[in-house]
């Protein structure tokens, strides 16, 4: 076998076999295959495209070029989670609690943050004390006892998919689906669990700008993990602005200790209720969807959520007073309040904009090795939709340096249009795919879930 | 400027700019711009296509990333000839000296053979002493003396044609239209002539398999060495089976001088009249092809062109006595004539095969440091429509060694197909193209060529 055929092959439009797939893949990783082949490899794959079962051999070549975890120690069904990626996205310290709670044994791999969207190892560093860099026996261990456990990804998680995605990085073979869908799901697939729901963002804030590509993201990434024996659902949710009305570090944390609380904001706490939903669906913790969420509403309002948090921060060594005390986290030392020069409704916050005026406040990593502020980062007064006179207060920004605190507020002030009318907002939930495609989310539910 | 955004732009099969062009190519051939960039760029263009403007950019960038010869001093029109590459084709043997007679200047770069076709270089070698690493001042002084000078391609022109072809050689992006024609017409244009004749091959032994895809390189060439600033034209001819009836470098030659004689075979004689006619279109000879025509014949049929040739030969240093005495060229020390075992018309040759036959019996290079046994080659006896019986020779072959001897044998008689009625055959010419496009051969003017 060639890669010069191989590559050929895929340039004329073929679809490869899988043995095809897996020595492309590990001549790649093994460095038998140079760089300009793979590259010119992965320019084919975005212009001529992948079927799904070669998207699901790609996957699985990339999962199985390093470590993959073995969960069968777990007693019970093993669920994970995953978001495409969005700003103030702190789903997973609300779900995490919460399906454990149901009896889903939830042992998730979490990576740290790059760039303006924040990660979860990070986020939940707030609470002092708390590890991640937890051996596989502890990992498991807690997962048999609470339920619920986070480790930092490994290394040797899909090697292949982080030396090919540095390759796309560079060469502008980032945006296609097939490559897309098989690096998430690569991971996803290596981390072990049987049961896979993914939150695929939708809008200007998310890598899938429209609801058709995040479409056909989403039934691409079901389609592999169903290929591969794992039952996979995914919901697209709005990403038009961010989730809930806080990004950074510790103040989504905070948010998300709220939500758990039972005051959260309704949209975080909607997005939330319905991913833990599809997790137990998928766990067959409940027959139906609507099931699940009267399950997972008592356990979120009735506090059970909340105590399941505490008990898992204690489990890694972090300090549980600060999920009932959530007044005990440090404050940021400067904070400024902007007020809007303009008046009329919100009609659209840029996401990403957003994200960098965190990022500039010291909530984010602009290289892999800059240091975080956990403190810093921008609770939202005023989000998309609601009514601002002149003067009033849009948002707080939190942080260490004046300098820093004048650019993000330019940032965040330059992210908001106004209209006079009140605009028309895009639904918080678009609808889920299952192994039967997309079936769009009806009015009446989206009301209800409201 | 970057290259990832030039790539971006390129797969999202948007027009690239001249500075892009620039750009890429520069930073390419500097070493800034990696292979891995540019084997993605290379396959996004294989994919996404480039116009013309974009072509004659991509030409000029490469043209211009080397030497480029300054023919400022030669006293009179420049004209080059270029063929896509065929078995047999000594043309240029002919071509050479026929239009040095009427007053064009040829000033010729050539380089040698490798795998299965020869190279014009290496042919002329045959002529004991013959000299082709010829400085520029005595390159220049023989054209404006003899109006024909041949010297072996510097290393130094189009580097960054050279450095991108192996590129491609190894990522599968040969067979792109923007890329072949960029890669020959860069070399044309560094090489400095103000008339480019093109003998674009088709058929089954040719890299142009068939006529759309022939024209549409022809077209491609025309179009960006008019744009570039030089007359061109190219010539679509047959390359179904090997031109002439001998392949191999010394019978090559023996082959010319016998054309030259005026007792060539038809189609050599035919092929190498039609180009000269261009060549002298071109420079203003001649105002017509028909008035050309005349101009040329006279000067083949009546010697004129033979005595150049040997005027040419001397100026390089070699013998011109074996012009006049072909004889004297040594004879390989085996030859074995192949008879058929089948009956019936030579429907067709496998022209490809016919080369390697040459190669195996050391007629060619298998790598770039083989050394080449001039003497070794095949004499076609039999060509496609004439007919064989059984026992005939068809061929005689020449080499040194008896097991190669009989290695291409059975490659030849396998390349050799019968039918039992006269096939029909392919035109030998299929037309020309200028700015206009390509003009098809009206059967009216093949026939009275032929």
């Amino acid at each position: 076998m060639r890669m010069y055929d191989i590559i050929q092959k895929k340039k004329h439009g073929a679809a490869l076999t899988k043995e095809e797939i897996f020595f492309a893949v590990q001549g790649f990783c093994d460095g038998e295959i140079p760089d300009y082949q793979m590259s010119a490899f992965l320019m084919a794959i975005c212009l001529k495209g992948m079927n799904e079962q070669e998207t699901t051999d790609l996957t699985l070549a990339m999962a199985k070029s390093g470590d993959q975890l073995d969960l069968s120690k777990i007693k019970g069904v093993t669920a994970d989670k995953h978001s495409t990626g969005g700003v103030g996205d702190k789903t997973t310290l609300i779900i995490g609690p919460l399906v454990a709670c149901a009896g889903v044994c939830v042992a998730k791999m979490s990576g740290r943050g790059l760039g303006h969207t924040g990660g979860t190892i990070d986020k939940l560093e707030s609470f002092p004390g708390f590890q991640t860099a937890l051996p596989t026996e502890k990992f498991i261990e807690n997962v048999n006892t609470i339920h619920f456990s986070l480790a930092s990804q490994t290394s040797n998680l899909a090697p292949a998919d982080k030396k090919i995605y540095a390759l796309r990085d560079v060469t502008a073979t980032v945006d296609s689906i097939p490559l897309i869908a098989s690096s998430i799901m690569s991971k996803k697939l290596a981390a072990g669990s049987q049961v896979i729901v993914l939150d695929v963002k939708v809008g200007s804030g998310a890598f899938m700008k429209n609801l058709p590509d995040a479409i056909a993201l989403a039934n691409t990434m079901v389609a592999i993990g169903n290929r591969a024996g794992r039952m996979t659902y995914a919901l697209l949710t709005d990403m038009n602005q961010p989730l809930g009305r806080t990004v950074g570090n510790q103040l989504e944390v905070e948010e998300a200790i709220e939500t758990l609380s039972g005051n959260g904001p309704k949209d975080l706490t909607t997005v939330s209720l319905r991913l833990a939903e599809w997790m137990l669906v998928g766990c067959k913790k409940a027959t139906s969807v609507s099931e699940a969420e009267k399950i997972v509403r008592k356990l979120l309002f009735g506090g059970a959520a909340k105590e399941k948090l505490a008990e898992f921060v204690a489990a890694q060594g972090g300090d549980p007073s600060y999920v009932s005390t959530p007044q005990k986290f440090p404050k940021a030392p400067i904070s400024l309040v902007v007020t809007s020069s303009k008046e009329g409704y919100v009609a659209r916050i840029n996401t990403e904009e957003i994200g960098i005026s965190s990022l500039l406040l010291g909530g984010g990593r602009e290289t892999k090795d800059s240091v975080i502020d956990l403190r810093a980062g921008i609770r939202l007064l005023k989000k998309a939709g609601e009514k601002v006179t002149k003067g009033e207060p849009i948002a707080i920004l939190y942080g260490a340096k004046e300098e820093s605190l004048a650019a993000a507020k330019t940032r965040l002030l330059a992210a908001y249009d106004f209209s006079e009318l009140p605009p028309e907002l895009p639904p918080l939930i678009y609808g889920y795919a299952d192994a039967d495609g997309f079936h769009p989310e009806t009015q009446a539910s989206f009301e209800s879930k409201a």
